[in-house]
């Protein structure tokens, strides 16, 4: 395990660098110090479950401060399911998903699921999503190629009620009753539930499924380091105790009290400042395929603690920056153009690796005769090239005097990746406290559920089901 | 194949759904009426390749008027090279790249790769970045399978100097020279490039490449109906045939010269007018597994036309819409809380699939006992589910006025694919012209290669390489 520390690096927001109409001034900069430094401690109490204001349910994070007991739980059950184990289904959404499928991009090869000789462990599949083709085809396979029996399903939801989850596992279960009857349905399945009540726990128990726990005061967008995303990566052959000591050494730098010390705080007060300048998008573009989905986990991370119609006090803001995930090198052909020549509205973080080889280097190979305008790629590695991109396009946005964030990483490995999660859960904290918004609440995903449980025709939703037809039914004038 | 038209839903963006602070009242649209159907005439010049005005150097859309030698091309190669081939690895980026992946996920079983049989036709392996661990990964298990002489490589570069696509193929090339012999690297690597020059044409022609052209005037992401994209589909078993008779419907639909029966004019006025109300964020959220990767081809075609920094007379406007791919039901657990509450900036266009299963109808399983809260969902399909979730969201969105769009799919098929691709083609040009920009350009893109050029070591570049490293050493300073 390398002890490395992955480093936020902030010069490219500076005045100094993209002029003053753009980047944070030297005396912009000692205000936010003041402001911030202050908070820090306050902001600190919530990240261990501690309330900073009366309107806040606090949330912990994952395992902090760890909680031994789920590490011990989950490599229990993963000892016992991983053999025989040729494939491993997710059935979760949100934070029951995102988090999953980011450690397994970032930490298993890119061929992990189709070849046997990179893949130390089962298959894993994240069904995150209600589609009947994507799931059915699935279904199709693993039924067809006899793997039923072989197939560990890991459904994952705090309450059960989550209709999307439920609705996978209602399928699962009658397939797997059908193909393999009640002892097969209770030994393929485990549930990621609360530790005594809701739907979920009592269907679990009902049919004695194996369980592991959703702690109590651990929200959905900040579980991935709890038994929601340990268990998966586990299975899968990740080391979740350097995914862990990433994580609480990233809790010791953040809980500096010294704002220039503090990396969680700095990030806070520089996407705090610049939302309020008018950036109000939040553009994270790893140069890594393994860093990919780290920015969809980001991306919900983001979104649903930041975007609030009302503050703590209970006054409209309509607040919150637009997450947008981005990849290097692919996205400069995609979306350069418009980051470089469109609005000035966006704050950029660049995840950059040092060491970006996997099991072997990568070395370009010669130009034929015919071509000497490749011959500055010869010899060179791969990595030296993707590294030189992000420096290219970092010089081109500074160019265009567009604020511009980098977090560094030496590898990307359990450690540091454990680091990375730790280091932006703090940071969402930080900017909902600096937005003096509730970050661990989702108020607004309520409706859209409710409206759902109405159009399936839910007892009791009768009229709303009404209303909402009307309301939405095709009107042919504006169909074209 | 059905012969079912796409269509565009436009009511939930009007005033009289959400009222006049965020809707288009009455009097609004008679305007946009009256700017933009006078306009048609001129914008569909551009289309076919005609110039609309002298500062812009108009791109055909793919095949459009059909070029009918090309499909006969495609066809023919793909007769050839079909059998015996277990895997197709496109090397390219950007316009190169995505429209391929888009068709492929549109398309095709959602296990494609890993069922053999769900799978009629070659594995397919699209590579669009220089990350080396995931480049590598892929190699060693075509090598280490012996899959080496069945696995084609379709190299896609109109110029060959692409410095990701290059590298990606002097990799491959010196893998296939020392692996299997000059005689083998022609056989397996087949190049779209240019008729006539450029590195790639030279490369080919010296080492007896077969080859398919990118025809001179379509621009790379306007191209995936030319070669560039149908190359991939076809051998993956795609009608193209449907696919072009699709884009060819919609082409004398967008040539209506009414406005109200023209859904290009509607939905380009749609966006341009909200883009000047402060909605400067396009959301675009299919509900369809199917349908999430033409989410990231829209992105480039949106983000490379319109975000442009001068306009066509040269005047500094600094436009462009942001493009946002989201997927549903998976984002309304990750960002529809800020859809919702946050900022009202965004533009949201939904893309619904009236018949989303595949080869079977998925239905969802009766609750166990302990579990009647679950007994809504019993007995109801995963697609009744899916559409209803659309409906909900967007139900909740309206109710916080924020204005929404949908595309409707019967089903998702080569030939509304193919309506959709050229739809959203004809849109972008459309809204280009009522920017008054020139939405065929990339001139933002040229400063990174530049810069990519002098850290890579490119001769001439001296000075320029110190330069950057000058503008972009890290300072310790800033290291948190």
């Amino acid at each position: 395990m390398t002890k490395s520390q992955i480093k936020l690096y902030y010069k490219n927001v500076m005045a100094d660098v993209i002029g003053d109409e753009h980047g944070i001034t030297h005396n912009q900069w000692v205000d936010l110090e003041k402001k911030v430094e202050p908070l820090i401690p306050l902001m600190m109490k919530e990240v261990v479950g501690h309330q900073r204001h009366p309107n806040i349910t606090p949330t912990r994070y994952g395992l902090l401060p760890a909680n031994e007991q789920i590490v011990r739980d989950v490599k229990k059950h993963v000892e016992e399911l991983r053999k025989g184990c040729h494939n491993l289904v997710v059935l979760g959404i949100g934070g029951s998903a995102l988090g999953n499928i980011a450690l397994q991009t970032a930490l298993n090869p890119y061929m992990y699921n189709l070849d046997d000789k990179q893949r130390h462990g089962p298959r894993l599949f994240v069904f995150d999503n209600v589609d009947p083709a994507q799931f059915d085809s699935f279904l199709r396979w693993v039924v067809e190629s006899n793997q039923l029996d072989k197939t560990i399903f890991n459904v994952i939801s705090k309450s059960g009620q989550t209709a999307e989850t439920a609705s996978q596992l209602l399928i699962v279960r009658q397939m797997l009753l059908d193909k393999i009857g009640p002892e097969g349905f209770r030994r393929q399945v485990i549930a990621t539930t609360d530790a005594k009540k809701g739907t979920l726990r009592t269907l679990a128990d009902q049919a004695k499924l194996r369980t592991l726990e959703v702690p109590d005061d651990v929200g959905g967008r900040f579980s991935v380091l709890s038994a929601v995303g340990l268990f998966s990566a586990a299975m899968c052959g990740i080391d979740i105790d350097a995914l862990l000591a990433g994580a609480r050494d990233v809790h010791k730098r953040v809980s500096n009290e010294t704002f220039k010390d503090n990396p969680a705080a700095i990030n806070a007060a520089i996407h705090y400042h610049f939302y309020h300048r008018g950036k109000k998008n939040s553009v994270i573009m790893p140069y890594a395929y393994a860093l990919k989905d780290m920015a969809d986990w980001y991306r919900q991370l983001w979104a649903e603690s930041l975007g609030k119609s009302t503050d703590l006090e209970g006054n409209q803001v309509f607040i919150g920056p637009t997450p947008i995930k981005a990849l290097g090198a692919t996205d400069q052909h995609s979306q350069v153009q418009l980051y470089r020549e469109g609005p000035n509205d966006k704050l950029f973080t660049f995840l950059q690796v040092e060491i970006l080889d996997g099991e072997s280097e990568l070395v370009i190979g010669p130009a034929p005769d015919g071509a000497p305008e490749l011959d500055y790629l010869a010899g060179k590695k791969m990595s030296t090239l993707l590294n030189s991109e992000k420096q290219a396009t970092e010089f081109a946005l500074l160019h265009d005097k567009r604020p511009c964030l980098t977090v560094l990483f030496d590898c990307v490995t359990p450690y540091t990746v454990g680091q990375f999660i730790f280091l932006f859960e703090v940071t969402t904290s930080f900017v909902g406290a600096l937005f003096n918004i509730n970050p661990y609440d989702q108020p607004a995903v309520e409706l859209g559920k409710e409206a759902t449980f109405a159009l399936m025709g839910k007892e009791g939703y009768e009229d709303f089901a009404q209303e909402i037809q009307l309301k939405t039914e095709i009107d042919e004038d504006y169909l074209v």
